[in-house]
């Protein structure tokens, strides 16, 4: 894009980005079908609370915001959240990965970007 | 607010917000508590889907967007599969109203504004 | 709602929704509309992040999450920076006035629900 | 992902995702630095609504919609118009190729998958 965005936040926008449609399409698609422990509500609130937290956290660094970094924090912990969430419920190997890097990625911008 | 709004779209703007607001907390609460037919796939992502373009509606209408009613044409027709799925669902009253309400809404919003 | 809320997570909902919905109409209609100190970068970032936080943290507490309060705590960062840009930029008094009853609000919230 | 996509809607996420990240990115910074007509209110308005409904299209078709189509449809209406808007600015070589890009791609699918 014209107005160039340093390599580690594009990174940090890729994962956020790839964080947020897996948990979406996982939710809708995987969880609602499979039912059981997938449809727990705990489970099916953290899949779509990572999705949404995860668009807003690119959002604010898509458009540069000076307050990118507290938001890529409070994603970081949903992530986390998330990813524990999916190894408890099981076969969502997927999913515990891409939010996993996608808490790594958050962490480490939130830690750069300190305000 | 200072750049009044004309008070039909503002109605129409408050009929979104809230079935944006009924839809999002009856499926995270009452359908992932209750399970069963309330948790099939066609039914959680209608409701779900429902939430986010009335969301996206509303923010069209309050950005004064040239290309509101068009938006507004495609948010009634999701309120009106959503209403029509909690009807098969059952025990889904406020949903169904506040969706029929802003089906109503947006429907009169289209026609009003035709480009 | 047949799930019900209760009163002070209410009051927040709709202080987020207020807010969201004074920021983005303010930013596309009277900021736009006005130009000069009104559509500084800086300005305007802030007013559709404010608005964008708001939203996600009124889906974030709607959704029952358990991770509400930590979006609440950057919510209201987010909104008390935009209340001191409006300060600077003068002529928007009601984005003042929601923008700092939505910080108190969630701030209140995030002092409740500390996980 | 686990419940495979076909891969002409993969395709069609895709151009939506990068069309949001473009117009969203390019209107907070590009457009907000350069100022004058790049920040024309009907210019401004179409760059963020067009960044909003890409969004919401992508989140329809990630959640397996059944109404996926007929947001498309107006997915592309809104980048079409602002592809248009983006060449009465000038300087926007980016941001017209990919909202043409994703207008093509949601016309397809529109037209793919008619309800």
């Amino acid at each position: 894009m014209s107005h160039a965005i340093n390599s580690e936040m594009q990174s940090c926008i890729n994962a956020c980005n790839r964080c947020h449609q897996t948990c979406l399409h996982e939710a809708m698609t995987h969880c609602l079908e499979s039912g059981g422990k997938h449809v727990a509500p705990d489970h099916m609130r953290l899949m779509l609370n990572c999705a949404e937290i995860c668009q807003t956290s690119a959002n604010f660094m898509l458009s540069n915001s000076s307050l990118s970094s507290q938001v890529c924090r409070v994603c970081a912990e949903v992530c986390d959240a998330c990813a524990k969430s999916c190894e408890q419920v099981g076969d969502m190997d997927e999913c515990i990965n891409t939010c996993r890097e996608c808490a790594d990625s958050c962490h480490q911008m939130a830690d750069t970007y300190i305000h």
